[in-house]
């Protein structure tokens, strides 16, 4: 049975490589349950032989794009800590923030975020993030797909082990396929070796992925090296957690021969420029990991730094940050930036072959981005109004797992609406920090 | 005779400092003729009283964003010169494709970059262009502010200062007073020492400023210093055109010596750094420059190195690249961000004390934002908003010298369709690039 039917569209092309980013005009796309069957030019198909029709006439179809490391429920304390140092960021207002969560904040942060991210054409979260039960369920009820990780501390020990293996025996593969976890220490530098071994374990009980911060900035590495003469990536190996599938996020301050480790070990790295830029932290060498072989993938961070969870902005900054650190606008053209946030951005969260590409047999994980606005005006180069041009306003329509989410910028799921209410009845909770409280202490 | 009331509005309040932004709520702006005649609590006024109301309903009121530097007419040639160095960015793209400019496509491109603008919330643009009459007669139409530059080459002669006197005699002060025009030379490695001097003398004899590029990056400052032994700015000075009201475009190149002479002259920098990003020029030194007493603002140049005219991207990209140059988040916070997006955009384009700020005697140039949409959620700080999360997209009504200029997101002046289609129509005349053919060498 075939379900849906894109007609007419413009079919964004990439080649592996790297250096072609290439568009298919009047194309079709047929969807038969969660895959694309078939890409073919338009005047093959009978519409009226499909469930649904999503008229592209002429719009953008491309593959939805992966936010590979978010903390989507932090939308919810959006603003609240600005023009701080990271050391205040952390232990004077998120941390501190974090102790007024309850699990109802997280639901309703998750909706809210997700909301946001489908309504700029964000398919598919990794997030990483406490009360990951009813984020679960918050992802599944919206319609998108998710990389869901349990955040643990070493210091809450092996209770956090414990509830990961329930919340991942209860949650993988569910929501029609569209859930999967992730086992997800905080970071090397919130747990000790024996919690990161045992979180290494964990995984391979359980056959599943782990996502983890590490080496966000030099300083990190470096102060590691003082302390015990090892880098936060070498940490990783040692404990077993560097290994295929990991997901590293951000990774600006690893040394060269840290990304060889990566490399050999085959994890990949979330990217999340804004969230570098607002806290200084520097930016991840995108060319050198590269050239290992190492995924890196786009990401929003968390919206208390990175204030939204707007990928087109990522994917934008992903490229000029590269070419302002090399001085030389050459430096990853728009063909390889489309390439990261597409299928890159699937290697990263362990689902290359699956997403990130328009094609029979990939997860129909689409997006529809209108480019008739003024901004994107006369429209010389698609590739580069992608890039450089679209806002999240642009994105039309979208389709996951072959089910349409959003519609014309309609939610089809879930109630935005009500979602704000809900949220802003407790803004004043949220935003409260009680001096003293605070569930974690920076001290890298 | 009062024209226009704002009613119940949510109004942006910057301290002079740069230390403070705060939000007015519940406030109406009374306009009179061209000015704010008053802001006061919502309650006072009689609706009645007024030839039209705008409904603010708690909707963010802020002075219209000011573009200090634009080449408006380029967005015909949006998308064309992408991922290449500054030498064939000028040699093999900008040149060869303005050799296919007719005054045409600049009144086409003009009405196309001011809708874009509108429609973002930009009300006054300083432009540096070619066939500026055809240029000012658009802007005229479009209901913006235009500070506006006939472009020129040394190679061009006496008759390109003939051109410019003709063009100011003609058009200053025209339009309402909305349209304002200066002498705009392009930059010390196009114009020689004697046109500088010319163009210097053509401004005083007129009794209006210039606006110019110099030391757009470091490069061009150590060449300069190696052919003659001065940097671009004391060539600037040398030659006159080093005086207050002058606009210096880019000045990512600027020594400390530099900025101490263009503190004392009382120049003004516009900064764009979506532009600088892409084409590698590393950044404006805002912090130098506004210790010094230097105004900065905020702009957009071309589209064909900026991709779009949103001053949104601009305003945040300006504060984040200063945080990450010093590697410190501290630096450059929102309320000195809105400052330079509103004041010191509005002096470094002369108009201190007319444009910049919702107070009485101000020109009522103001935009309305709807900071409602979900990637504003929950709204725990407007000021935080308006810097990190604001979309184009979010600017709902725009008013300019008083009047209505677009509505609920409908432009009230021009006919957008129109535009976009007279634009279409010469795409590929315009992408042509013959061999050999272009308007001047970059070889600075």
């Amino acid at each position: 049975m075939l379900n849906l039917l894109i007609l007419n569209a413009a079919v964004l092309q990439l080649s592996t490589d790297g250096t072609r980013a290439d568009v298919l005009y009047a194309h079709d796309i047929l969807i038969e349950g969660r895959r694309i069957s078939a890409l073919q030019p338009t005047g093959q198909a009978d519409p009226s032989q499909f469930d649904q029709v999503v008229r592209a006439d002429g719009k953008l179809v491309m593959p939805g794009l992966i936010n590979t490391h978010a903390h989507v429920p932090m939308v919810i304390f959006r603003g609240l800590a600005e023009d701080v140092s990271i050391d205040r960021w952390f232990n004077e207002f998120i941390w501190p923030l974090e102790s007024n969560l309850q699990p109802d904040d997280v639901y309703w942060g998750m909706l809210l975020g997700a909301a946001e991210m489908l309504r700029g054409g964000v398919t598919t979260v990794a997030d990483h993030y406490f009360h990951m039960d009813v984020g679960a369920k918050a992802i599944t009820e919206s319609g998108m797909r998710g990389v869901l990780g349990w955040a643990m501390f070493g210091s809450q020990g092996q209770v956090a082990l414990d509830t990961t293996e329930r919340f991942i025996r209860e949650h993988q593969n569910t929501g029609d396929g569209r859930i999967t976890t992730v086992v997800a220490p905080h970071a090397p530098y919130t747990c000790d070796d024996d919690f990161l071994r045992g979180a290494a374990r964990l995984a391979d009980k359980l056959g599943v992925a782990s996502h983890i911060h590490a080496a966000e900035m030099r300083e990190q590495t470096d102060l590691s090296l003082q302390k015990r003469g090892l880098t936060p990536i070498q940490v990783l190996e040692q404990t077993g957690l560097l290994r295929e599938g990991t997901i590293i996020a951000h990774a600006c301050g690893v040394t060269p021969s840290d990304i060889e480790l990566m490399a050999e070990a085959k994890v990949g790295v979330a990217h999340a420029p804004k969230t570098y830029l607002k806290l200084g932290m520097d930016v991840t060498p995108i060319p050198a990991l590269r050239q290992a072989g190492v995924a890196v993938g786009l990401a929003s961070d968390g919206a208390v730094s990175n204030n939204t969870l707007d990928l087109w902005e990522a994917l934008r900054l992903c490229a000029m940050l590269q070419k302002d650190r090399a001085r030389n606008p050459e430096v990853l053209p728009i063909a390889e930036a489309l390439l990261i946030a597409t299928r890159d951005s699937a290697r990263v969260i362990g689902m290359a072959g699956q997403l990130g590409d328009v094609k029979p047999g990939y997860l129909a994980d689409l997006i529809v981005v209108d480019l008739s606005g003024l901004h994107h005006q006369p429209l010389h180069s698609i590739p580069a109004s992608l890039v450089y041009n679209t806002m999240a306003s642009d994105v039309q329509t979208v389709i996951i797992n072959g089910e349409i989410v959003m519609r014309d910028r309609q939610l089809r799921h879930i109630d935005a609406a009500q979602i704000v209410h809900q949220v802003n009845r407790n803004m004043a909770r949220l935003a409260q920090r009680v001096p003293g409280q605070r569930i974690q202490t920076y001290q890298p």
